[in-house]
């Protein structure tokens, strides 16, 4: 199971044909509780696809469906694009009118799409509009099929599940392999509890939870137009809920779902954790790590197995964060090849192999231990050029 | 002729071993005017290497001489290093006060390294200062060899010439092919003149020209350690000189180098110039096109020869530039695929197969036409990641 896992959720995912490949593309995740309650964070990117400014004007703290497809992701795609958005979410609410004889309305329907921007036309509305009836239907309280139905280039589905001591749950799936890029990437999550919290205290807990994992994750520098991490909570869990360990838990679901997608980066050979340490702020040490991220020579280096301490000097040299490049100490998968700016252990001595690539910057800039990050990103590689140039997105 | 078009300039290109291929790795260039003034723009990268640490603390408005190295950057190379560099600045000087019979100091001499960074040792040290007389008696008045000396990874020589009508001459020449980026690249460029100008007014009119040309050039979205743009006047010439002309034509020179460094940008299958049109402020239209520039989606999407238009309203949405995404309208190559934020033409009436591409952006943020600017990148290309992950930098 997956957002199912905790009490109070139903889901499906079925094919419509807008994939051509036929596979699942459009899935649903129903709050049944009986005190829904949800919040959301959207991508921070200007150009915002139409489900975006869909679901950021709706009722999010009420919302009791949301609905997500892949094959198009409608932005771009003008106001026909818009209504088909609207039309969709008119349609949910109507089935779920119709299930539960309480009246929905299309404002407590959240829309996700992913996929070819600047596509979104009769057909698609057509397909999508269509299928809503079905996939109210395959509706099921164990289902497996929504997280397959959300991906594009994904190679797997990505799931997660926590299951509290005193027995409130969360659940979790994820999308993304490409496009990922602080605030946010192209990525659609959903995240559902039985935690019982409002929409004020879920909104708080999702933002302090985004910020370390999701925020933290740079695979290509590119921030997508669809993206959007939605949680819902059913409020069918009976334990008392402590603020700070659902707040941890929904991290580490979080952050188990960042590393997922980070692993599954478009023709990535190379997961790298970049740490940043002795920073004399933590603004500091994450604008050092996403600098070295979305660094071209670095990335290309790793991917040639080359511990190329010099890149990332260059690299994070161009920032305003508060260091001395002669200080800086820089190791790859523990070995410490620089030295304050200077040549340390023989770059042989390092090997670069393994998928898992950890970078360490030492930036000691303060006195005490100072202030750190990480950031996960991926190497550049031919792979990443070729699905990028042959695979319009 | 290069460097020495202008009256009162010698120069030399040698090989000293630096490069295992054998080619020409040292240069200089000897300013013998009566009255010497110069000016230079430094990379903005807060880690320098050594040769830019010793140039920017030098004489620069009395340099009578500029020596450069390729094959290794001396960036990195701790103390030592820097150590290197004043040798050899020492060394120069001691020749040219022979030479001349007129006491130099190694504060007039101007020095710059390109390579690999982290590698300068005692064996590069001796190289060089074993070379500096050779390269004394090398010099010539109508030198070929010193732009070739310069190269790392380009494929060709980078020169431009230019000759007022009043008399007064430009010569310069380049070296960059990768970590080409604003404010600058991985370029080393020396310029000479004979024109009668004043250190002061050399460095305006230098940075007005580097402003529009080599800052906005931005192949990689790297920034190297070790750029330099040096101007050299020895005042030779006897001609008045109009100085808005000399701007322009100086402007026009760097606008001809940056263009020949664009087309020998590492890998690259498309030279592409991003215009921004319609925007509220100059800064806007700049950041709009370095967006872009740097944007791994879009250059990829270039690379499989896709006018993809999503991707190019993706990549400026990130930016705080004053506009609406739904306004703007984006043409590849003459044909506009959008129009207000939604699809326009069909795409298949766009032909990205030539080489040069234009990407026009019109903001359409301003009531009248707007400021504009015109933004140099590449593609990125399968060959561009091969060549950086095989070659250490």
């Amino acid at each position: 199971m997956t957002v199912t896992f905790p009490y109070g959720f139903t889901a499906a995912g079925i094919s419509v044909g807008l994939k051509s490949s036929g596979k699942p593309d459009l899935a649903l995740v129903l709050n049944n509780g009986a005190q829904p309650q949800a919040a959301a964070v959207y991508t921070s990117n200007r150009a915002q696809a139409n489900p975006i400014l869909w679901s950021k004007q709706a009722d999010i703290a009420n919302t009791r469906a949301i609905i997500l497809n892949s094959g198009s992701a409608n932005c771009f795609t003008g106001q026909f694009g818009y209504e088909t958005t609207k039309l969709t979410a008119e349609a949910v609410a109507q089935q779920l009118t119709q299930q539960g004889g309480v009246v929905v309305t299309a404002q407590q329907v959240q829309v996700c799409s992913t996929g070819l921007i600047g596509y979104g036309d009769q057909a698609m509305r057509d397909k999508i509009l269509g299928g809503i009836p079905e996939l109210f239907k395959a509706q099921s309280l164990d289902d497996l099929t929504a997280p397959e139905a959300i991906l594009t280039t994904d190679s797997v589905t990505k799931t997660a599940l926590h299951e509290s001591p005193v027995g409130w749950r969360i659940g979790a799936m994820a999308k993304g392999a490409g496009m990922l890029a602080p605030g946010l990437a192209t990525m659609l999550v959903v995240i559902t509890t039985d935690a019982r919290l409002t929409a004020a205290t879920l909104q708080t807990a999702l933002r302090q939870a985004c910020d370390s994992t999701f925020n933290c994750l740079d695979s290509d520098g590119c921030m997508s137009t669809n993206d959007q991490v939605t949680l819902l909570s059913s409020g069918e869990s009976d334990s008392s809920v402590d603020i700070a360990e659902f707040t941890a838990a929904l991290t580490k679901v979080c952050d188990d779902l960042a590393a997922q997608l980070q692993a599954d980066a478009e023709g990535a050979s190379h997961s790298i954790d970049i740490v940043v340490t002795g920073a004399k702020s933590t603004r500091d040490a994450t604008v050092v790590g996403r600098a070295l991220a979305r660094n071209n020579l670095f990335k290309a280096a790793i991917y040639g197995n080359d511990p190329n301490w010099g890149r990332v000097l260059a690299a994070i040299g161009t920032t305003d964060a508060d260091f001395d490049p002669y200080q800086v100490d820089v190791s790859f998968n523990g070995v410490r090849l620089c030295s304050a700016g200077a040549p340390d252990r023989p770059v042989q001595e390092c090997d670069l192999s393994p998928r898992r690539t950890l970078v360490e910057i030492a930036l000691n800039a303060a006195a005490d231990s100072g202030y750190s990050a990480k950031i996960r990103t991926n190497d550049l590689t031919k792979e990443y050029v070729h699905e990028n140039s042959a695979y319009s997105s």
